[in-house]
């Protein structure tokens, strides 16, 4: 191959060096306003006043308020509408939306912003996820939330009542027996604090309406198709009248996926007759979109010698405010809850609770790192109290080929044990043990944890390529360049296609009005989905070729292969006619294009009510083994080493690929120990980068491993499957396992690592031991 | 029929009324440039010395000159690679570009240019084409010049040697004889002169470079695939790294099909290594493109009963100092310059000569009102000669149905003769008579003509389609909406064929980066060349949804129909499925797209060297019939009532079809009687729109009838054929002889008929009649 498994360099690496790159924030429009917006100080009140009136007495300045939602659907949401364009009846957690303005100068915004005047009634509010499923919780939301339309797969969820948003369960065997059958059983609670993605690009996007009544908008998002149906929805437009654009993204991990600022710069453009741009600042960031919150509460029965036999867990996601896709996010993390393990008796259950913080929306991992932080912990605790050596325990107890999994799906593609085993390797690993340095109060360990998740699924993905005469050639797609690397990689899988040099490939920027349908750029199903599509639409063009070229050389086929822009005898390479030769004699002119084009629908999806079915169109795969320093006297944690090994399936661009797990380590590196959003009575008291800990260069390993394993899937391009959420599902649990391990046993189960909570630890097993 | 043949309202009119639609001038991008461009004060010299430097003193100012071409092919052309980026070793005619300077701000530009020094040695220059035949003539271009790529049809070109470029030449039977079999001979000559197009918008670009090295334009061109292509050329690049945007654009008519300002801009912006914008004023509008002057010899023989028996015609186009097209305008012109007539003996040359004056190049009719205004005027000397009714010399000469053309294939789609016989009857014709009016010098008259003309064959256009669930659609064009209705008429096809409503489908703008390849907007080609691409690519969709349909509806396809956005059994309306439930259960979900794409190749063509062959996919035939007033003493003419006749084959949207005859009868009325750009010494003297007289609408005529004919073509998408340039061919003879008939056969051979003509006439046929 030419062109994939080839580390190509970026086709949008130049643009981004030089600084010439266009974020939505730098794009300016004839008469552009500027928008700001209002929020509310209180986690929980009723709306009784909003008066924009003295707002709107200032030259040039719009308002909008709950008052000009009376044509428009005033809810949105993928799932259940619940989330007000601008607050209709109540506020439901500090920095909630309550109206906004636009003025043609920001200082003028931000002037008429305290011009409008609000009346609240503060209602008691509930922030803990498990405080909230009691039934005298104060309810978050009054009134069953409103079922979106058909635009998503609804996935069946049902509304379960009070601030039980849904509830995913799934079940096999008998666990009851299965306790009953095991040796030892193993009790833990671990938990998950709300982080924040940390994209360097703030929320932004510019809406205005064409004079013909067609909606535009220039956004950061990283699912233009279906955020431009959800918008002609609320709007009541035909779809092709609602036009997405997306300019270069400055990273999403998930926050950008479904409608953020959309529909209210689109209401705030319609009311001024102009574009308006709203640009988020970076303390209404961390109001807009978090990472779930999570308490996991997870038992398993063991037999002496490690065999896992039965697990139940139960985990609540803390959802926030406003539905998003928890419902999602709750079933993709309660499916792998139990682990990529053989365990023939498993009850997972999972629930998405609404609480008065910020909404929780799909974050890298998606579900899946809250879990693994527990089930890959309690992995350690087993082999601790067994005396097995924890990586033995894994790889005795883990998923193969054609195993069943809970869904009742038989697993594929599932390099998983070689995974583990690579990273184990690539740290020396010798055993759970602590390590003395140099310095008597630091101490070392290692740690490994593995984990599995799945995609979305079924989800679809249509590509579109068009070839030219010279045997250059475009691809349209609605993939999103968010930093992953999706141009390059899908331009490799064309170029490889057509036997053209990468740089002869275009890959289109999203436009709805010209790029087709993708489910999203997310689910790390770019490389899989869409490198399926745009690998069977080129394929439409090859065969073209190839049948033209065999016309006009006399041979079959079968016997022509592509390279250079040119078909050729294989075997006889001077027998050859090239594009643009096979264009003249096609068209009669050396001039036109052939096209190919294909709609990837990966099938499946689990039965809502048991839980059972396809659950995934392939599995994420992923180990990490880490090395701490552990300070005792300080209680702060270093990671020295660490490897992170991936199935990718096959790895379209190594370098990328790389690149993935690097940022996934470094991600799960930062969640493990330091990021958390701490919240005072709701108020979040550190969203700012200033404040909210976010790994720096300086917490950067002193070594780090990058492994890509390739199990090829049959319908992955020549193999691929996505990779860029797998690592970061094993990191934190290996830290977390390495600390443990350092500290002979003391362990923190709360997500971050913080140092008292090292101390605290150290305290508590100093004091059990004793 | 539920959206073709309907006059629904325009896709992009709300824009332009409301003033929002942006065009190229209106864009501002971060960092822009302004050009400005130093044009040559002589017709034709030897430029000695370009020095720049003083000017690349001023702050950010660029300056580009011959100097800077070195790596960059510095000629372009369609045909023949002939015009400099800037003047490489001579100018070739006032206003010639000679160097170019961009800067931060315009007036900054303006002084850059005075500080550029040039010297210039004087050449003899020649501006009339029938003197730049001669032997002993200026040479315009010293060397042949050089014929361009592969990329345009080259159509066999041959250069002839010193100013003749090109010479086309077709004839049939046995001229001699037929003139030896004639009753009478006609011996006539007829001029055009000069005219330009005066489309509102002047020319302009932006260019600039992203830093990966692709190139990006917007401009208001007709022919972005083609430019690009050129461009793409000249610079070493794929066709895919480099992208023509085209904005909404004021009108070409014809002055926007080739590169104008695209290779300039494009080497300014590389030099400067940001955006360029050059706008060209109007005065620079009359030096870039203009018509084709024509000098036309033509010789009829005729039977006493008025049967055409012999015609031999010469035309001599006046190429002005560049190639662009011409080679295709004289081919255009001289394969129709013997008339729509049976003529059994014909013998056709038309001369393509270059000048000192301003790059003629395409304008609406293309060639053709040169040679009509010469035969449509001597057939009424032929009828007033021999005592015999215009109208009916014309219906009894006419081509009908299935005749043999002067290049031997047969005439279809002929509806000619009833658009002759309409025109008539609208005007209320009874003659070539001389009417009285109230006022004893004001005398008016009645003229009716006819003609055909040949659409550019072999050709090109892809079109693409892309269903989305809820049953809107896009297609995907690079044809260029420049006033015509393009996007409109195309929407029209894809609903029709989708059963979908109009304002469902988005007709994409043209962007090379997304929209597939188009040989062009010109030569009335859209509607049914990319009409046809459209409605094959959205029939592929139209017989997959039937498919679906009749599958879920247990149904045959052939039973089914589409509309209203559903697929329903003929005869039980109420057994139907939409759109969106057929991607339901197509899908699994209710999204995604479905595909149509097709590239439509028009073959044919004539043999470069006999003349004969296919000259077009179709023909379009139109009629006029005027009646003027004429004031005697001042020799003012004025249209009274004028009624023009197409053959639209289908009017996909009549109103529109109106619009476009309405256009011809005004541009045809303003070259029969204002409109010439004037020459003192190659320097045009009333290049700007107060001195150039394009009609007014106090010049509007009265009483005006658009008629529209329709005679299927079969490969027209439901029968349609182009008719924007149907028109304009016959308009200027009819008023000429409307005049000459209120003036009882005194003629003005000259076009355009100015009140001096006019006055001369009437002595000069005092004095033959005395």
């Amino acid at each position: 191959m030419m062109a994939v498994g080839v580390s190509v360099p970026r086709v949008d690496g130049p643009a981004k060096v030089s600084g010439t790159a266009q974020y939505t924030a730098d794009i300016e429009l004839p008469g552009l306003l500027y928008a700001r917006v209002l929020r509310s100080p209180y986690p929980h009140a009723r709306v009784l006043r909003v008066d924009s009136s003295r707002a709107e007495h200032l030259p040039g300045v719009v308002a909008l308020t709950r008052d000009d939602l009376h044509d428009v659907h005033p809810y949105y949401g993928s799932l259940y509408r619940d989330q007000p364009i601008v607050a209709v009846d109540k506020v439901r957690h500090v920095g909630d939306v309550v109206a906004a303005v636009a003025a043609e100068e920001r200082d003028v915004a931000e002037e008429a912003l305290d011009l409008i005047e609000v009346d609240y009634e503060p209602l008691p509010a509930v922030f803990d996820p498990l405080e909230a499923m009691r039934p005298d919780a104060p309810l978050v939301h009054e009134s069953p939330p409103d079922p979106a339309s058909h635009f998503h797969a609804p996935g069946g969820f049902r509304y379960q009542g009070g601030n039980v948003l849904t509830v995913f369960h799934v079940a096999q065997g008998d666990v009851a027996a299965g306790f009953r059958d095991a040796d030892e059983v193993f009790d833990d609670t671990y938990t998950c604090p709300v982080i924040q993605h940390g994209h360097i690009e703030p929320h932004a996007a510019i809406a205005y309406w064409e004079a013909s009544g067609k909606l535009v908008i220039y956004t950061a998002s990283q699912n233009p198709s279906v955020v431009r149906d959800q918008l002609a929805e609320m709007f009541h437009l035909p779809a092709a009248l609602v036009r997405l654009v997306v300019p270069f993204v400055g990273g999403g991990y998930g926050a950008k996926v479904h409608p953020r600022l959309e529909p209210l710069v689109a209401c705030l453009a319609r009311k001024a007759a102009r574009p308006v741009q709203l640009v988020l600042t970076r303390e209404e960031v961390f109001y807009t979109a978090v990472r779930h919150a999570a308490v996991v509460k997870i038992r398993t029965g063991v037999k002496r010698d490690g065999t896992l036999v039965a697990r139940t867990v139960e985990t609540v996601y803390d959802k926030g405010a406003y539905a998003s896709t928890g419902p999602f996010t709750t079933k993709n993390g309660g499916t792998v809850s139990g682990g990529p393990y053989r365990i023939p008796h498993q009850d997972l259950t999972a629930y998405c609770v609404y609480t008065n913080k910020p909404p929780a929306c799909p974050f890298r991992g998606f579900g899946v790192p809250q879990v693994s932080w527990a089930y890959e912990q309690q992995m350690d605790v087993i082999a601790r109290r067994l005396g097995l050596d924890p990586v033995e325990l894994r790889l005795k107890n883990l998923l193969r080929e054609g195993d069943a999994f809970v869904t009742d799906e038989p697993v594929s593609s599932f390099g998983l044990d070689r995974c583990v085993e690579q990273v184990a390797a690539a740290i020396g690993w010798d055993g759970p043990r602590a390590i003395p340095t140099a310095v008597p109060a630091v101490v070392r360990g290692k740690g490994v944890a593995c984990a599995m998740k799945t995609t979305m699924t079924p989800s679809n993905s249509a590509a579109s390529v068009q070839l030219h005469a010279d045997g250059s050639a475009v691809l349209l797609t609605s993939s999103v360049e968010i930093g992953q690397g999706a141009r390059t990689s899908l331009a490799q899988v064309v170029a490889e296609v057509l036997g053209i040099p990468v740089e002869w490939v275009v890959v289109s920027a999203p436009d709805t009005d010209v790029t087709p349908y993708d489910q999203s750029t997310n689910s790390s199903r770019t490389a899989f989905s869409m490198g399926h599509a745009a690998q069977q639409a080129a394929g439409q063009i090859r065969a073209r070729l190839l049948e033209l070229a065999a016309r006009s050389l006399e041979a079959r086929p079968d016997d022509l292969d592509l390279a250079d822009g040119a078909a050729y005898v294989r075997g006889a390479p001077e027998q050859r006619r090239t594009i643009r030769q096979l264009f003249q004699e096609h068209f009669g002119l050396p001039v036109g294009n052939l096209f190919g084009s294909y709609d990837f629908q990966t099938s499946g999806g689990v039965d809502p009510v048991t839980g059972k079915g396809k659950s995934s169109a392939f599995f994420f795969l992923a180990a990490c083994a880490a090395e701490v320093e552990v300070d005792t006297e300080t209680g702060k944690v270093r990671v020295v080493n660490i490897a992170t090994a991936v199935d990718a399936g096959k790895a379209l661009n190594p370098r990328q690929c790389d690149l993935q797990n690097e940022g996934s380590m470094l991600m799960g590196l930062g969640s493990a120990l330091f990021e958390e959003l701490v919240f005072d009575n709701g108020q979040p008291v550190n969203g700012t980068f200033l404040d909210y800990m976010l790994p720096s260069m300086e917490d950067y390993p002193r070594q780090f491993r990058s492994l890509l394993v390739e199990t090829p899937h049959p319908d992955g391009p020549f193999g691929a499957k996505g990779m860029g959420e797998s690592a970061i599902t094993a990191v934190a649990p290996a830290i977390a396992n390495a600390v443990a391990n350092a500290l002979g046993g003391a362990r923190v189960a709360d997500m971050p690592i913080r140092p008292d909570r090292v101390l605290d630890a150290i305290r508590r097993h100093q004091e059990s031991q004793a």
